[in-house]
């Protein structure tokens, strides 16, 4: 029901637009956008294509001090304001990937700039601690307040980290100390290993590896680097672990279409996955742990079902391997739910469940069993950064107050129900349509016209990211309305005609 | 002259202390506190043991959460000021440990505070951008105010990272590309690099390995781990990769009384370089990169001479491996120089120079040489943090402004000619005293009776932090005066006694 009276809407929108016709025309109602999102703009205003004149100044002067191949342009951050991203030539862009996902509740926030006012938190700010060794008064209250009370089924435990990176890496190194504690029991470490590890070898180094699946993105140093495998650009080039790598379902789209087609492929993969640890333990590099993403983002937003997930937690358990949900880019409500593992249903999704982008704080979270045994085994310097646990307590607030999970939940039937429209209206250009909550991407004919649809839709006003070999990323933050989703849509559709 | 001067000034302050001889009585005056640093105390003041009682619950509290081994008490950081932390208990301790060398100015300096209170500041701190591909509009201004009005000689070009270890780690990357680079010449990447570095095989996942030395700490991630030997707690259960491990000169102390040793001793390091690069060039694995730091800090306060380290630099340059020096600990006026490699008086110290700590945000320079040649082969969601920069503007003009590192010189010279009086005074408890500027250190007979006298000192209201086997490290802030160095003296002195 829902669908359709969305769909009816949509169908409206686009045929107003078209109706209109006037590149700048929209769909826009000011006064409902003031009323949802009060700190927001009313709509997209482009005074220059992207990047004008001002962002390919900004970016020849970097250009002096930085590879700046990466960048898309330079941003007036000051003026930007909730779902809008204000760039320094004064063009206003619906953003719909927000800094790659990792902007929770939009722009400038009045939540966010009432904490930096409050004189009490200054001293968080200028004073960074060595968290693991000298905790402000706060802490623990506020791990409590943020990040606990938001923690995954069957989970007290959380350590913070600086980035997403250091979050996996050490999530590994969790993994691994917890697989040799295992393996030896109740006596300590032997002489030799103490020797060994400190030259690089085993068996104090030992030949221990995690498995990941094909297309997975974990991040880029080294640890991470060897169960990343999205792009060459990522991975040429930086010596690796000979770690397995095991196939990570190739869906059809809709889901609901393919459920048998697809419960084919998850099978293969998973009896793939028993294959490559029984394997690899023959090879004397037995598998500590298994990791994956609840929705593979930067290998191409690939989907697998709740019982994927949960017959692979069951392979891991049955063989005596650790299971790390990597959510860094899942987490944070953009599902609709707070954490995508939460779609599976499970009581006991995972050992470890990684974070980082929209909870402004890296981190994992684990099962009491992964806790090292030892100070000084999982620690550096920082640990975390406090100032950034006060700015997720007020975002959680925020998300409570503003039942935004519910609102992710229902701008993402308008959005997913909006590109199944769409790619009914362009069926060679546009496929497999696919999402949860606002995560959704489309998949575009080519990697050139992917990237041609990106530069045009930017410079109609709104932000797109590309993922995978040819497809299109919406990441939109959480305060992105139903609203947002027909401006969008509208927009989208304009640039598409050009492409039909 | 100076050393007599400062001898006789520590002599009477020890005599003084001798003389009042009650707990409490210190050689304090506060006018001349005030004057110096004048948002500091005046003193420490000690009101419980520490941990206190606060603190011991609270360590219960966090220990629910989180492995709490490490935690030496809770802080009051409101209430911090210049060279002293406050507890939750209320002890007010002279910090000589600075977070493990992470705070440059003091606790709450007043620069900082201010920043905060600034408008246009609001949102660097609420809106945290992705740095490679969305750049704020004063980030290159802010990089060359910053970063780069301090870059090593012969570097124009800076990366920012969100911390120590991301840094090393890719700064290996870096070098890694630089080194298949240079091999491959003109033509780009073959068939086989590109299928094979996507399942972390040879060749496009190389077998290139980074030279490192004994007794080093480069970091805890996996890449950085396989470079730090510094201790077993470190290592133990973590894959590693087979890279060389030259040993680090073990040098005797003072410098200059044992030149000719010390002079060979360095001599035979050197040497072991050479074979260790072309036994690792012969076994398949060639070393891309040498990566060292100008006083090994975490492994021991371990120095090596300015002509050590030219020719080691030399010897990468004729292997064809970069030279990457890790001043993360070293880095940010501590040893009198901006970083300590300055102290070398050499045009060209290296190719790449690490950083974070002191810094506020970690990241590495490099030669224009070590620019990756395409975007995204460095790159993650934040890279680094603008608002650290803001505060490392801040830092810097600090640091300018009040000549901190003239004070750091001569708080350094006041602080190791104290130490060598105390070694002279207590010659079967203390020795081998060394240091540049304020980085300074001393070794205790054993390790036992090491930590018996940090915690000591520590109950006298001055904190101080250990490292290597056996040493007591010294790393106050940079505002740390010489006024501080004999009060520090005068406490320290009243611990030694204790174990005479």
């Amino acid at each position: 029901m829902a669908t359709s009276l969305i769909g009816r809407q949509l169908a409206l929108h686009l045929q107003k637009n078209l109706w209109l016709g006037a590149p700048g025309c929209r769909y826009v109602s000011k006064a409902a956008a003031k009323a949802e999102v009060e700190f927001d703009y009313d709509g997209p205003s482009m005074k220059t294509t992207v990047p004008g004149p001002r962002s390919q100044a900004l970016t020849k002067q970097l250009g002096d001090i930085q590879n700046v191949g990466a960048v898309n342009f330079f941003c007036n951050y000051e003026e930007s304001r909730g779902n809008y991203l204000v760039d320094v030539d004064g063009n206003r862009m619906l953003d719909v990937y927000t800094q790659i996902s990792s902007i929770p509740i939009g722009y400038n926030h009045p939540a966010l700039l009432k904490l930096m006012t409050n004189p009490n938190n200054l001293s968080t700010f200028v004073n960074r601690p060595a968290l693991g060794i000298l905790p402000p008064e706060n802490f623990p209250d506020k791990l409590t307040e943020s990040l606990l009370s938001i923690a995954p089924s069957g989970m007290s435990r959380v350590q913070t980290m600086a980035c997403g990176s250091c979050s996996n890496e050490n999530a590994y190194k969790a993994m691994f100390i917890w697989y040799r504690n295992k393996e030896r029991g109740q006596s300590g470490p032997s002489a030799e290993d103490i020797s060994s590890c400190m030259v690089n070898q085993g068996p104090g180094c030992p030949d221990l590896s995690i498995l990941s699946f094909t297309g997975a993105f974990h991040g880029r140093t080294l640890g991470c680097l060897a169960t990343t495998h999205s792009k060459v650009i990522h991975k040429l080039d930086v010596p690796s672990f000979d770690w397995p790598i095991a196939p990570f379902p190739r869906l059809q789209y809709p889901l609901e279409e393919f459920s048998r087609e697809n419960a084919q492929e998850e099978a293969r993969c998973l009896e793939e996955v028993e294959d490559l640890i029984v394997k690899w333990r023959q090879k004397g590099k037995p598998v500590a742990g298994i990791v994956i993403e609840p929705i593979q983002a930067e290998g191409g937003d690939n989907h697998a079902s709740a019982d994927f997930f949960i017959r692979l937690r069951r392979i891991a358990a049955k063989h005596g391997c650790a299971f790390h949900v990597d959510e860094v880019q899942t987490g944070g409500g953009c599902t609709g739910k707070f954490w995508a593992h939460e779609h599976w249903g499970s009581d006991d999704p995972a050992d470890i469940v990684s974070f980082s982008k929209k909870l402004l704080t890296g981190g994992y979270y684990h099962k009491e069993a992964l806790q090292a045994d030892k100070p000084y085994r999982i620690f550096n310097t920082w640990m975390g950064d406090p100032s950034k646990n006060l700015f997720l307590c007020e975002v959680l607030n925020v998300i409570r107050r503003e039942n935004l999970l519910e609102e992710v939940a229902r701008s993402g039937k308008a959005l997913i129900n909006g590109l199944y429209e769409l790619q009914a209206q362009y069926p060679g250009l546009l496929s497999r349509a696919r999402g949860q909550g606002t995560f959704c991407a489309i998949d575009v004919r080519d990697d050139a016209t992917r990237d041609k649809i990106l530069v045009k839709t930017r410079d109609k006003g709104v932000i797109l990211g590309g993922c995978g070999d040819r497809s299109i990323r919406f990441r939109p933050a959480l305060v992105f309305k139903e609203y947002h989703v027909h401006l969008f849509l509208n927009i989208f559709n304009d640039v598409l005609t050009q492409f039909k």
